[in-house]
C-alpha cells in the first residue's frame, strides 16, 4: 500500500485523485494547492490532508508524489520530490524548455528515484490493445503510422500565451504516441502549420491546426493531424498500416444508440471531452506506476520518453516556421 | 447461347432485361406483354421483337421465358411453356392458390423441363455469403434465424386487394430464405400481425406489421418481422445465431459518406428500394439459371421451393387470424 | 445524505457497494450475508460493519436497505424492511411467485415507504436515450419493438433449477423494458421456446433459447428474443419501428480497435459479461434510487413495474408449453 | 446519340466500352488497339468495327473519341482527335511532361473542341455526395483535408519503369481530388517518401509509400497518404475537417456480412481493386461527358485540371528528392 501525496488540486489533480481511490494499493493522504479552496474541497471528498507542496515531499510517510500542478512547476518539484526519496508520476510535459527538462532528468537520474511521466494515452485500452496486436506482429512489418488528434475547442487566449505552443502542449501526446508505437524517435521533422480556427490564435503567435510529417532512419512514415477544434467532439485516432495489414484506433462514442429516418441514419457523437475519453486510461496508468513503484520494475513512460517528445515538439515548432524539415539530434534528446 | 422469351414487360419485366441482356450466354429475342406500348418500349431499347405470349411459347427457336406477368398468369403460364419444351423461370409467387400451384407443379413436372422461381434474395451477395459461412460451419450448429424485411412504403390500396395478402405477397420471400438458411420447412407457424400503418389496409382485410415465428422439428427457431412501411428505406437483414457465434447481414447503404457535426454523426440511408438493393442479385439468378439450363443441372430455386414458401404464407396466414400455431402438413407440401 | 445497509454480498451485492460508495449522498454503513466471510470482505474495502440482517432492518439510523439476497428472501425482506420505515431497492424479481409478490405489494404499501426494483438496464445510458428519442416523438408513433437479450454463456445447472425458468429468470428484464418503453403490459403473450444449447436445461424442465412476443391493445407488437449463449459475449440491443423511422441500441464493444488484413476486417466483440456492460447503469440508477427517496419523488422503477414483468413470465412459461396465446388478466397484475 | 470511337482495348478502354455501351445516349462503333486480338475480342462484344486510331480520327461519323491508350500517345491522339473536330475524354495522366501537356492543350483550346480527362472519382457517388454536402455548407468553413489512397498491391516493376513515379502515375488522382474539394491549387508541395514495400521499387528510383502535404495561400491544408499496398484492398477514403464539422467518405465492402465468435466481429474487406470499386463512377463520368457535349456545357474535368494535377505531381517528385516545400507557380500551370 502506497501513502500518496497530490501536488494540485485543478482538473486534473481530481482525476487523479480519483483514480487513486480507486486503486486497492494507494492511499491519498495529502493534497497540496496554492489556491487553498480548490486543495480544501478535493481534500474533503477524498478523507485527505491539506498541506503545502513542501510539507508533503519533506514528509517520510508519504511514499510518492503526483505532480498535477502548472507546467513551469514541474521540474523544480520533480528535483524535489526526488532528492526526498519519492517515487513521481509528474504531468506532461516535463518542461516547456528542453534544456531545462534535461537538466531535470540528470538531477533526478542522480536520486536513483522512479519518475513516470503522465502520457495517459498510452493506458487507453484501444490504443493498447492496437500496440499490443501490432508488437504481435498482426500486421507484419510497419510503414506508415497516422495519429489524429482534435480538441473539441480550444483553450482560452490566456493559456495559449503559456502554453508554449500548440506542438509543446497538444501535439506532445502525439510525438509520445509516435515513439512509443514506432519504438523510437525519428530522425527529420516537418510541420506544417496555420491559424485558422481564431485568427486571435495566430495573433498570439501560434497556430490551431497543423500536419506533422516525422521520417525515420529506416525510412518508416508518421503523419500527425492536430486541430484545436472539431465541431463533433474530441477526436482521437490511430492508423497503422503495415506489411500485412492495417490496425485503426477508432473513437469511442457517447452511446450506441441509432436512429433511422427518411433524412439518414444518425448516431452519437465521440465523446465530447478528455476527461470522459481518458477516464478509464487514467485508472489503468495509476495502476501501473502504483505496480512498478511496488515491484522495482522499470516505469512505462519515463523521463526520457518525456524528453523525446519535448525534443520533436521542439523541432516541429522550428520546422513551422522554416518550413524546412528539422533533425531531431543526439543532443536534444540528451545523448549527445 | 440461350434465345429468350419475355414474357411480361413492366417494372420486374424491365429489370430481367437488363439482366438478360448483360449475360454473354443469353439473347433476348421477344418481349411480350398485354399492355403493348410497355412491350414496344422495352424491346426498342434490347433489340428484340414484339409478340404474344402464344407467339412466344409456339416459337421453337425459343429456347426458354422467363415469366414476369400478373400473379394469376403464373401458374397457366408454366404450364404452357414447360409443355412447349422451354425451359421456364418465374417470377415469385407461383399463386396465390396452393392447389392451383400444386397442380401447375404436377403438370410442369411431367414434361421434365426445368422450372425456376424467382427467389432473387437467395443471390444477393451477402446473403449467399452468409448461407457459404453456415454451411461451411463458421458459426456451428444454427438455433436461432432472424429475419428482417421491411418495405420502404406500402403498395396502392388497389394492390393490396389482389396481393394475396402480406403473407404471400410480402412475406413469400422471407419464408424462402428461411427454408434455404434452415434447409427445409418447419413444422408450425405462428403469426401475430396488425394493421398499424395504414387503416385502410385492415379495412380491405389485410395487414401491414406482423412478426411470424417458425418452428422446426428439431426445436430450432426462425423470427421473421414484416413491415409495409420504413421511412428511412429498404430494410433488409439477417441474423443467424449459431452455437460457435452469429451471422449477420446488414443493410446496403446508398454511399460511404459521414457527417460528423454537433449534433451526432450522420451516415446514407439504406438503399431505398427493392431494385437497387437487388439489382446484382437479379443478374446473379439469371446467370445462375443459365448456367444451370444449359449445363443440366437442379435449378437453384425450384417449383417445390415455390410451393414451400406458398404452404408457410397459407399457414401464416390462418394463423394471423386464430392466433394459435398452424401446422405445416405434407399434404401442404403436395407430398401426402 | 442516506445511511445505508446492503443485505447480501454476493457479485450483485459487491456491485451496489461500489455504487453506493461513488455516490456523494449515500454512505454504506452495514453488510450482512449469510456467509460471513463474504459480508467480512467486502466490509474492509468499504469501511462498513458487518451485521445481521435483522441488525440492520431494526436500526434506526439506517435509512435505506438494498436487497441483494436470493431470490426466495426478496418478499419477506421487502415486508420487513418497509415495516421498518426504510426505503428499499430490491434487485429482480420480486419473488418468482406471482401471488407472493402481490402480497408483498400489498404488505409494502400498507407501510408507505417508496420501493423501487432493481430494473438496472432502464439505467443505462444507450437504453435511456433511445426511450427518450422516441417519448420526443422522434420516430412517431411506434409500431414494433424487438428485444435482443442473449446471455454469453448459460448459468450452472443447479442455478437452473431453482432459477424459476429463463422467462422469470432471464427474460423479465425484457418484459420489463417492453412495459417502460411500450407504456404498459400487453394484451397477450405467445412464447415459442426450446432446449437446443444444453439437453441437460431441457431435462431440467427449462428452455435456452424463446422468441415471446407480446401484442398490445392498440395492436402494437413487441419481439423479444433469448439465449441462454452467444458464443461472442453478451448481445443486448433494442430496435423500435415507428411511423417515421426507427431507433436502435446496439452493443457496447470491448474496445474500438480495428484490424484490416486479407482475410477481413475484424473488430472487438461486445463487453461479455453484463458487469461490464452495465457498470455505468447500476451507478444512475442509484443514484436515481437516493435522488427520489430524498425528494420524495416516484420511483423510477416501482413494484408494480416488478409484478408487471412477473405476470408476462408467467404468461410466457404457460405459453411455451401449450403453444397458444395466453392472456395477461388484470388479476394477474394484482388490479383485478 | 453520340457516335463513339475507342482508341485503346486494354483493361481501362473494356471499362469505357461497358459505359459507353451503358448509356443510351452513345453508340460505340469503332474501337482500335496496336494490339489486334484485344481490339478484336472488345469490338466482338461490343457489335462495334475494329479500325485504326488514324481511321476513327478521321471518320466524319465518329462524334467524339475516348483515348485509353499509353500515356505517351494521349498528347498527340489529343491534338489529332481535336483537330478533326472530335470531342474527347481522355485518361489522365495527360502526359507525363508537364512542357508537353501544356503544349497539347494550347494545341487543343486553339481547335475549341471539348476535352475531358478521365478523372473518374470526381464521379464516384460518394465523393460526389462529399463535395456536395460541403459546397452546401454543412461543415462550414474547410480547414483540413486527408486523402487516403492506398493500392492493393503494387504493378509490376517493368511498369514501374514507365509509370512517371508514383507521384505523377499514383497520386496525381489525389492531386486532382485536392484540387477539386479545395478549389484551386496550393501554392507549396512538401513531400515525404519511402520505398518501404519493395526494395526494387526503390532501386528502380521511384518509392513507395508517401505522405503529401499541400498548402494553400489562404493557409488551409490538405494532407494525402499513399502506399503501393494495403493487405486488406482498395483504401479509398477521405476526410474534410471544416469549421463545424467534418465529412468523410469511407471505403466500399465487398458485402455487408458481419460474423460474431469468440474470437471478434468479423467483416468483409473493402472491394479490393480499382474496377469494382469505381465501376458506378466510370458509368457516370460517361454520362456526363455525353451531357456536356450534346448539351455544350463545359466539361467536368479539363485539360487545365488535368494539367494542374501534373504540376503538383511535379512539385511533389521534387520535394520528395530535396526535402523541402516546392512552389507550384503559374509557369507551372500555363498561366505565367
Amino acid at each position: 500500500m502506497l501513502t500518496i501525496g497530490l501536488l494540485g488540486a485543478g482538473r486534473i489533480g481530481q482525476v487523479h485523485a480519483r483514480a487513486i481511490a480507486s486503486n486497492a494499493n494507494s492511499r491519498l493522504a495529502a493534497i497540496s494547492d496554492v489556491h487553498a479552496p480548490a486543495a480544501e474541497a478535493l481534500a474533503a471528498t477524498c478523507g485527505a490532508e491539506v498541506r503545502s507542496s513542501e510539507q508533503i515531499i519533506a514528509d517520510p510517510a508519504i511514499d510518492a508524489v503526483l505532480i498535477a500542478t502548472p507546467t513551469d512547476t514541474h521540474s523544480p518539484l520533480i528535483e524535489a520530490a526526488t532528492a526526498a526519496g519519492k517515487a513521481v508520476l509528474c504531468e506532461k510535459p516535463v518542461d516547456l524548455s528542453l534544456d531545462r527538462a534535461l537538466a531535470c532528468k540528470a538531477a533526478a537520474d542522480s536520486t536513483g528515484r522512479p519518475v513516470m511521466v503522465g502520457f495517459n494515452r498510452r493506458f487507453d485500452p484501444s490504443f493498447a490493445a492496437a500496440k499490443a496486436a501490432f508488437d504481435a506482429g498482426e500486421i507484419g512489418k510497419g510503414e506508415l503510422l497516422s495519429i489524429t488528434s482534435f480538441d473539441p475547442a480550444p483553450p482560452p487566449l490566456a493559456y495559449i500565451g503559456v502554453s508554449g505552443g500548440l506542438f509543446r502542449d497538444m501535439a506532445i501526446h502525439d510525438f509520445d504516441m509516435a515513439s512509443w508505437i514506432m519504438g523510437g524517435v525519428p530522425e527529420t521533422v516537418t510541420a506544417t502549420a496555420s491559424s485558422l480556427v481564431d485568427p486571435a490564435i495566430g495573433e498570439a503567435g501560434d497556430v490551431d491546426t497543423a500536419v506533422i510529417v516525422l521520417r525515420y532512419a529506416d525510412g518508416r512514415i508518421c503523419v500527425i493531424r492536430n486541430s484545436r477544434r472539431a465541431a463533433y467532439g474530441y477526436d482521437q485516432r490511430l492508423e497503422y498500416l503495415g506489411s500485412e495489414g492495417m490496425l485503426s484506433v477508432e473513437n469511442v462514442l457517447e452511446n450506441t444508440v441509432r436512429k433511422s429516418t427518411g433524412t439518414g441514419v444518425e448516431s452519437a457523437k465521440p465523446e465530447f471531452f478528455f476527461l470522459q475519453r481518458y477516464m478509464r486510461a487514467y485508472e489503468i496508468e495509476w495502476a501501473a506506476f502504483v505496480a512498478a513503484v511496488e515491484g522495482g520494475t522499470p516505469m512505462p513512460a519515463t523521463l526520457q520518453d518525456g524528453i523525446n517528445a519535448l525534443a520533436i515538439a521542439e523541432a516541429a515548432t522550428l520546422s513551422a516556421k522554416t518550413g524546412t524539415p528539422v533533425a531531431v539530434t543526439p543532443e536534444m534528446l540528451g545523448q549527445g
